[in-house]
């Protein structure tokens, strides 16, 4: 089943997904060029929105928690990349160290246990790492199917971190650090730890993401003769913002009011007849978006701003640097429920992808929260492979194979994002 | 649909069985190491049989012609693959050459259509070269489903090959070279010729091939901690065979006769109660046995020697070296008929498989022959995902894991036999 899009099947991204298949092989030896010079993250997912005139990653997750999403089907894909993706790492590993979130939801924890098959039949034995400096003795945690899987504490030994009789070439991080870099973590310099610690949120900033996404929209589009904004969202960063003085969300005001001014210019241009809206975000910390803002005069609700600002106070933390994203509204439904899709990908290949589906929120708000109706939906059949000479919109193949190729996009600019964020990049200056 | 294997599920093979999926990431890890030293060909497939007593590889081909029968749910695999392998010998290529059979049989043809689907998608530009020098001008060659391929003229421009305004970084053969290496291929320098000449029949030999599969097969039956002989068809090998003269098939008759006696042994030491076999085949040219003996004194029988040879005669070519392989019968059945697994590989990945089902043949014969009930039967489901914890011999897809890792080491003895042959190689003595 894939989700209707409910926007007329001529629009402006019919013509991108004609354009698109059109210049497959040209797009592929694009992206083959790109993986020379740059370095693929581990693992990434990408959030996309399909407004039916535009298509848009708005957020790119690099300790991607959605693998259990993946179906049978798409397993044999995420395997043969963690193949080539350890090959290129660390091909004489025995030994897999992955760390994952300290979250006892079911659904995060089938991701744990997705990601232990992957790799173990990649030819990794894979164990599993806790965070939490309480844990003392290996811990079961029983699975909804009845299996279980077992979380030990951490052993660091000068140079090396590992489990007790375990000592791993190469540790995976499921865990965003947004709660900070342990000691244990620190350091490491005998080992491979994916991704790097600049991939946490103590260090990477949405921004700075944007704006590496931006160049690669702007090189993709020049490749394929089109407008970049098609699969861009715009937008503008304030540092950290001061929610308690009257003049602390200046800063905040002029980007909304900028960047609603440009959009607007934009739908005028394509002729969309629509009013645009801008999301405010944290900078700095995963989640989705703080405000949806319509209109800058919004932001002089003070209530409505703090009760934004609190949905992120996650785990003491007080994400209060932000981005200012142009709001990509998705015109997918499932029935009647609002849905975006998520693309799943390990080293440079496309593995998968599903639907966030959810029955509560609206087409511009952000999906990704609890709700009782959220569906992950996986996408239908050969989600890799377009069929050529398919009417525009009507192929699921043809839609997944553009979603793989803008996810694609978010991956490199992470890619890039982590090269110019690195700390121990040499420089040649 | 999974043929139904007819022999007991508690025989060796499902011991086999068990011991891999238990070594699975010990297995993975081998072949990765295997990797770092010997060159995969290129693409590969391999013909299984299971006598449920023993699994092993009774054919390798490294000019596959079966890609036709990869379900569209196994696509994605190869395609993931072809990126894999390009990159490592061409990243920058545009175009590839792919030079075909000189075949019109529609199978064939949709095999061809398959792999320019596939490299394609892997982001090339494919066209196709023809290797009859009597083609002057593009001819189209129509498909069953209403498309349509163009195969064209070579063109040799000193150093390189190429066809009308199309230079290629790569050219891939899809022939196996029996009827002789073509002016147009010789000295090629400035391109990649992939799989290289010595892949062909000209110089290629079984009896090489075998050695290397026992080299390979020892190594991971040490792994493993088993015997060999259940995964390896023993071997013996005469050079050219003079079938006028009285004394011309003494040669194969001493080797009939000492692998019938080993063969025996084994049978013997295992408890199988069988009456051995083996199958007498050209040394230098695709296609399956010529005979099959259960008894020296069959050889005897000149009228039926001669017409199984006359088989054998293809393209004016009288393949007069023999391969003497030891029989290994097939136990699995697709309704009454005999089915033979066949596993897909490009690069070193498992991309899928299929079953050749033949109704009219035994489980002592070559399937691999024309027949009005032939039917390739693709492999179910998750053909590389194990699933841990199932019974041996009742889950399809471990039955077919097992599959992909014999075929793996089909393909890793194609990589030693090609070093091994390469009249390039340097010699470091």
């Amino acid at each position: 089943m894939v989700p209707h899009l409910t926007t007329a099947l001529n629009g402006p991204i019919n013509e991108l997904e004609q354009r698109i298949l059109e210049s497959m092989p040209a797009i592929e030896r694009w992206f083959r060029l790109e993986w020379m010079e740059h370095t693929p993250p581990f693992y990434t997912s990408a959030d996309l929105r399909n407004a039916g005139f535009k298509l848009a990653p708005v957020d790119t997750n690099l300790f991607p928690s959605t693998f259990n999403n993946l179906t049978p089907e798409m397993l044999p894909l995420a395997v043969q990349a963690a193949m080539a993706a350890i090959e290129k790492i660390c091909p004489e590993a025995k030994n897999l160290l992955l760390i994952p979130e300290q979250r006892s939801n079911s659904f995060y924890l089938q991701n744990v246990a997705q990601l232990v098959q992957i790799f173990n039949q990649a030819g990794l034995n894979v164990r599993l790492g806790s965070m939490d400096p309480a844990l003392t003795a290996p811990m079961p945690v029983a699975l909804p199917d009845g299996s279980e899987l077992t979380l030990e504490p951490l052993l660091r030994n000068r140079g090396r971190l590992g489990l007790k009789d375990f000592d791993p070439c190469t540790i995976l991080l499921n865990n965003d650090l947004s709660g900070g870099v342990p000691r244990a973590l620190q350091h490491l310099h005998e080992q491979y730890l994916l991704p790097p610690l600049h991939a946490g949120w103590g260090v990477r900033r949405k921004s700075r993401h944007f704006q590496s996404y931006e160049e690669v929209a702007k090189k993709f589009a020049k490749l394929l003769g089109m407008d970049p904004w098609l699969i861009n969202p715009m937008h503008g960063q304030c540092g950290k913002v001061d929610f308690d003085t009257p003049s602390g969300l200046d800063c905040v005001k002029s980007n909304v009011d900028a960047l609603l001014t440009k959009v607007r210019r934009k739908y005028k241009e394509y002729g969309i007849n629509e009013k645009p809206f801008v999301v405010v975000k944290a900078d700095n910390a995963a989640g989705q978006g703080i405000l949806t803002v319509r209109d800058v005069k919004d932001l002089d609700d003070r209530e409505r701003v703090m009760r934004g600002r609190e949905g992120l106070v996650s785990e003491g933390q007080v994400p209060d640097e932000l981005i200012i994203q142009e709001g990509v509204p998705t015109y997918e439904r499932m029935n009647d429920a609002v849905a975006e899709p998520v693309v799943m990908m390990i080293d440079r290949y496309v593995v998968g992808g599903f639907y966030r589906v959810h029955a509560d929120r609206g087409i511009d708000e952000g999906l990704c929260s609890p709700g009782s109706r959220y569906v992950p939906l996986a996408f239908a059949g050969s989600h890799t492979l377009p069929k050529p000479g398919s009417k525009p919109g009507a192929s699921a193949p043809n839609r997944f194979y553009m979603y793989g190729v803008i996810g694609r996009l978010a991956m490199l600019a992470a890619a890039y994002e982590l090269e110019a964020t690195d700390p121990d990049a040499e420089s040649y200056e």
